[in-house]
Order: structure tokens, then sequence, then C-alpha cells
């Protein structure tokens, strides 16, 4: 790039623990390079702000705001569930983005998201180039899922895994101390509605020092009640106790979510719940034991007080070189972790091409489960334990940690409304 | 005390972040001590290990385990629920104890409980001296619900409010990042049957530097649907969402646990839910807003690695203390908290006398409760906020906190079985 362009980030679907670690990466490295590119500007709720004309000037911020970005959990500029359809029926909204691109002097797309944002960021990047205003666009990996293909693991998912690891391990201990006349069951939800990958954290909360009853409850595997309540009893016949980490996206034989069993409130609405106390009250009731439940939900991602260190390093040296890519001309891209080694646990950035990123996801591979379908193995293990690896605790004050609110001053605009 | 005697000491009800850091305050002090105390037997499983005379020699356990309970969430002994009935009705029971405390030589009795344990100590130490085996009762508060009389605060209540503080500002952080197209309403529920404490808590997670929309439920204010829903209307109007704090306690105008609608499954069981997706659902079905929720559950009580280190501090202080106040001669009195400044926060311990102990229920005082009944007032934050302050963070290894599984080795039986 000849010219000094302008930059455009956003964020997209939901927020993490160290997203906004990236967005420090992307915009600390951006300033570094001010002969290349010039103000960093951040969609305001994502690419909705783009769509909108609803830029957020990114350069009236501090340093030492960007700074504690790492710090903080959360979209910081505003996140969106929002995903552009294919070209060919939404040709409308591309054109837009590049008019608005285009209006604002944007030369650098960096999208921070999942898998439809890599789908979109793709396309961008061939829409505008046809339109004849090139963008470089580069998508910058996130989700709590770990579902993308070709890099090790996703931003996001180690800070989650993390969270459930030690949640789990702490819960164990607490059941284990009440179970002589009291709980005996500890059952807790985590996110996850097509890959286990959260749930299989909760295996880690037990090993060789500290050996615990877990029974992890997958969406890869279907649920089979009565082989599911026999491991609960061997468990708690065994340990006295057993905790339960149930993934919201288990489905039963059936293929319908455990969570959807049909329960009506007493005016016959449909009562929403989660499969937590479902499979509590199916313990209860087969076998009698008392039990407890917690569903962990968004305090699980938006855990940055126990985020992975690990996970807050990847997630701003991403952002980092999403920047460093485009400086070097790269498009259509996605910087990825390769994992060189596992013991010590070691990685660099790889580059992968978006076509091959955009709308495959990445399941737990079989061999990750042990052969009852109800905890991890030791390849899972191997694979798990360096992401949740390092604690990097935010800055408290008072007691309570210290997470920035940035000023998000809107940038002018410049183009006419248009309806989103 | 002129003849050295063997202590007995026991973990009793629901355990905490903090109460093996009682335990730790006990032990160590009495092992400093061997001239006037022998050896520090504990019950297994709290004072069913005393009936059934199952004691514990905490003396196998090295230095360290001991000193690493300071660190370990939940009772490394073992609790139980179980409440001795009053001396007429069960006069067998606490003449096993008495016993059980003569054959093995045992002069001080340390509980380490609530309410309930607090009045099963003062009956020991009375029964003991009437059939002329005077035991030395002391009792070690302890309780999450921070509902015990005299003492300013309970042990384990100050974690579980700074958890619940961080939880409800990460929380919050994450849905004001979605609100734009998704999640607008974010309901988290926590502990408290009766009072409102640890409710409350979750009004710290707002403060003058970072202010956040937060509607909270107490058990002490009867829930008012029409008023609840225009509160959290207004909210997210006003904000773009709200996060809300539910207590499991709350109850509404017919004085019924919201918890409880008369959901019934498929099969017409009781589906038994929490507070929290009744009050989601309810937002959902009259403001039409997406929400999410959580439950906490034994999570907030046992998540040690975001300890409030003023509460750390505390528990142990006061489980030294009780040994210093046995070692002084002292009977029937639970050491208690006196806070003597609130900016700096200062505190020393004080004596209480069990009688004025037992069986009184602290609620939130109404002036704490701000009058619209959804949050807090500054009386409140300057009495919750010394209560959170500080970290004590345990250490971690390959990402996991490391917690102390005790031998807990068994002392030989000299009686015979006992039926509990």
């Amino acid at each position: 790039m000849a010219k000094k362009k302008n930059a455009f980030y956003a964020q997209s679907g939901g927020v993490t623990a160290v997203i906004n670690a990236s967005a420090a990466g992307v915009i600390e490295t951006a300033r570094k390079h001010k002969d290349k590119i010039g103000k960093v500007y951040a969609g305001r709720n994502g690419i909705i702000g783009a769509l909108s004309e609803d830029l957020i000037d990114t350069s009236k911020e501090s340093a030492k705001d960007i700074a504690a970005l790492c710090d903080t959990p959360s979209g910081a500029f505003g996140s969106c569930r929002y995903k552009l359809k294919g070209l060919a029926e939404n040709q409308r909204e591309y054109e837009r983005l590049i008019e608005v691109f285009k209006a604002h002097d944007i030369g650098y797309f960096f999208y921070n998201g999942g898998g439809d944002s890599a789908d979109t960021c793709y396309k961008v990047s061939q829409l505008s180039e046809k339109m004849g205003y090139p963008v470089q666009a580069i998508h910058v990996p996130k989700t709590v899922d770990n579902d993308l293909p070709i890099t090790d693991c996703c931003p996001g998912f180690g800070s989650v895994a993390k969270y459930v690891a030690v949640s789990v391990r702490e819960a164990s201990f607490d059941v284990a101390s009440m179970a002589k006349t009291s709980t005996k069951v500890f059952v807790l939800e985590v996110m996850g509605r097509h890959a286990g990958w959260i749930a299989a954290a909760g295996g880690l909360a037990s090993d060789k020092k500290c050996e615990l009853p877990i029974v992890i409850l997958f969406p890869e595997v279907a649920f089979n009640k009565e082989r599911f309540l026999a491991k609960v009893d061997e468990m708690v016949k065994k340990h006295g106790y057993c905790s339960v980490v149930v993934s919201e996206g288990v489905k039963g034989e059936d293929g319908k979510f455990l969570s959807d069993q049909g329960a009506r409130d007493a005016f016959g609405h449909a009562q929403l719940g989660g499969a937590a106390p479902v499979i509590a009250n199916m313990v209860k009731e087969a076998l009698g034991y008392k039990f407890h439940w917690a569903v962990a939900d968004y305090l699980q991602r938006a855990a940055r007080h126990i985020a992975s260190k690990t996970d807050v390093e990847q997630a701003y040296a991403l952002g980092k070189k999403a920047v460093e890519l485009a400086l070097k001309g790269e498009n259509a891209v996605m910087p990825a972790i390769l994992r060189t080694s596992d013991k010590p646990y070691k990685w660099k950035i790889a580059t992968a091409p978006l076509d091959k990123v955009a709308n495959v996801e990445k399941m737990m591979p079989p061999e990750f489960i042990s052969a009852d379908g109800f905890g991890i193995t030791d390849a899972c293990r191997t694979y798990l334990a360096p992401l949740i690896m390092g604690e990097a605790y935010p800055p408290f004050k008072n007691g309570l940690p210290q997470y920035v609110q940035l000023k998000n001053i809107a940038v002018e605009k410049k183009l006419p409304p248009f309806e989103v």
C-alpha cells in the first residue's frame, strides 16, 4: 500500500474475556505505523456500526485506556449478532460497507469474530476488489466455542476453559464436604451448543495430584439416561459424591435438547430452563441423591478476573499480527495459532487463507472423549492443559477489578442514512 | 486450665471459601501451646464425627498442609447439616458428645458454624458442666448468609460478596456489548434464603467510577411484578441494558417463593427451577427483551480463587482468637468482629456470650435498601465495601489453584458404636 489509509475494526458475535486484548493489539500496532495507517475507526456495535456509519474514533482514546483493554472483558466498542447474507441476496449491504469505507478512506478491515465473521470478511475482500475499491480484509479469530478450523485454538476459549476447570474444582471440594448428610451431586451447565470443548475443560479440574469424580456430558455424545444414571451412581458409591459438567447443547437420542423437556408453567407457557436442572432432577428422582446445580452462562465468558494468561497473550498477539499482515499487503487471511510443542508449550502465528476458515466448524475429535463417553482422554488433556496456563489478573481497586469504559466518540457522518 | 487437654474442632453447615482458614487459625494456634493443648481432633463430617466417634487426628498433618488450608475452600474435614435438638428432647446425643470428649480427654470444643451451631455449642457448655465433665465450648462464626448477631460480619460472607460484585460487574460489561442486537437483560441468582446480604453485594459492581444499571431483588422486599418490570424497562430504555441480581429467597406478595411457580414437566412432575429463569422469562414475556440468566449456586461460596483478603484474614484471626479465649479460661463465647472505623477500615475482635448469639438472625436493616426497593443505599455501601477489599489468590500450578486434600487419619475408637 503506497498511500496511507485508515483502518476499520469491529467485534462480532458473543464477546469474551479477551476480545478487547485483540482490539488493543490492533490499535497499538496501528499506532506504531502512522506512516501507513491513519486512524483506527471501530464499529459501534460491530458491523452494524459500519453499515449505519456509526464509527468510533479510537484515536481519541488515551494510550493508557487502550492498554487497559487488555485487562477488560466484553466488547469495548459493542458487538452484534448480525450475519450478512450471501453476496447474491444481500449485495446492498456489502456495497454499503464499501461506500462507508470509501467515504472514510478506510483501506484495512479487521474483523474480530468467529466463523460467520470470517465469511463476511472474506466476502468484503472479494467485493471491494470487484467494486474497484480494494480493501485488505483480515480476520482476527475469537470464539469461546473454540470451533474455528486451522488455528490450534481460539482466543476466548482458554479463559472460559480456565474458569470452568477452576469452578469445577472448587465446587467439587464443596460437595465433597457436604456429601455425608447433604448434597451428593453437583451439576454445572456450561456453554457449547455444538462442540464440547468447554465441557471438556471441566475434566481438567481433576488431575493426578487432585483426583475428583467428574462426569462430563458432551453435545457430541447422545445422552443416554440409563448409562448416565449408572455412571453417577457408581461415582457416588465410590467417592461419596460427584460433579457433573453438562454442555448446554446436550441432546437426547431423540435429537431434542435436554433443556427442552416440554415443561410448562402454571399458565401453560413453555418453561425455558437449562439442562442443569433437568439433569439434577433426573438424578434426584432415579437415585434419590440430594443435588445442587449452577448455570454459569455469561459469567464464564466474562470472567476476566480468572482469565488464562496464555489466552490473553494470544488474543493480543493475533490482533498485532493482523495489522502486521495488512502492512505486508496480505488480504483475505486470518492469523492463526500454530502449536509447535506440547511440553513445554510453544506456539507461533501462521497465516490461514479465509476461504479455508469461513463456515467450517471444528468439533471435538472422537479420540478426545473417553471410551465411556463421560470423560476426557490423555490426548485431550495434552491439548487443553497449556491453554489455561498462567494467571493474568486485572488491576483491582477497593476489591473490584478495574475495567476500562472507553469514551467511544463518534466520527462525523458523511453519508446519507442507511436502513440496517 | 491446670491439666493439659485435647481439643475438638468441627465444621458445621454450608461450607465457605474461608472456613478452612479458621481451621488453620485454630490448629496453628493450638500447636503453639502444646503445654496446655494436646492434640486437635477434628470431627469427620462435622458434629456427626463426634457422635460416631469418628475423629481425625490433625497432628498427623504437616505444618505445610495446615497452612495450605488458608488457601483452600470447602470444609477440609467434612461438614454436615445436622442440628442437635433441644436438651430435653435429645439428651442422649449431648451425653454421647460428652462421653466421646471424656474418652479422648477433650477439654476444648471449637465449633465452626452459623446460628444453629452456636446454639449447640452453648448447650454442650451447659450440659458438660452439669455432667461433671466441664468442656470449654467456643464458637467460631462462619456463614455466607452474614446473619449472625453481634459480630460486624461473618467469615465466608466477604468472599461471596466479592464473587458476586465481581461477577455482576463482568456480566454487566458483557451484556452492555451485546445489547444492541441481542441480550438486554442479564439475571443472576445468588444465595440468601432469608437475608439479602449477598444480593446487596451485587450493588457494589456499580460505583461512581464505573456506573452500571443494576436491579436487586431482596428477600426482605415482597416481589411486585409490575413495579419490577417497570424498573427493568426504565433501565433498559435509559442504558440499553440492565443486570438483575435476584436472591434465591425472594417471595411474591403471596408469600410463595418466586422459584416455586408450580411448573410441571411433561410427566406432571414438579419442575424445580431457580428464581433466575422465572424472572428472566417474566421480562421476556412482558417486555420482549432478550435475556440470559445464570445461577451461581455453590460456585459463589466455593470461589476461593477470588476470595476477599479481608475475609481470609478475619476467618483466620477468629480461629486463632477462639483458641486464645479458651486458653484464658473463657467458655460459651464467640469471638466476634468489631468494626472500629469505616474509612480506613479497622476492626478488632470482641467476645460475645453465646446465649446472645444462638438462634438470633441478623437481617438487612431497612436503611440499607434504597427507597424503591431495588438497590442499596450509601450506608449499605459503607458497610459492605471493606468486606470485599483485597485479593488473596491461592497458589496456582499448571493453570489451576492448588488446594490441599488432607490425609484425615482416624483416631482409634475407644467406645461402643452409637446410632446417629
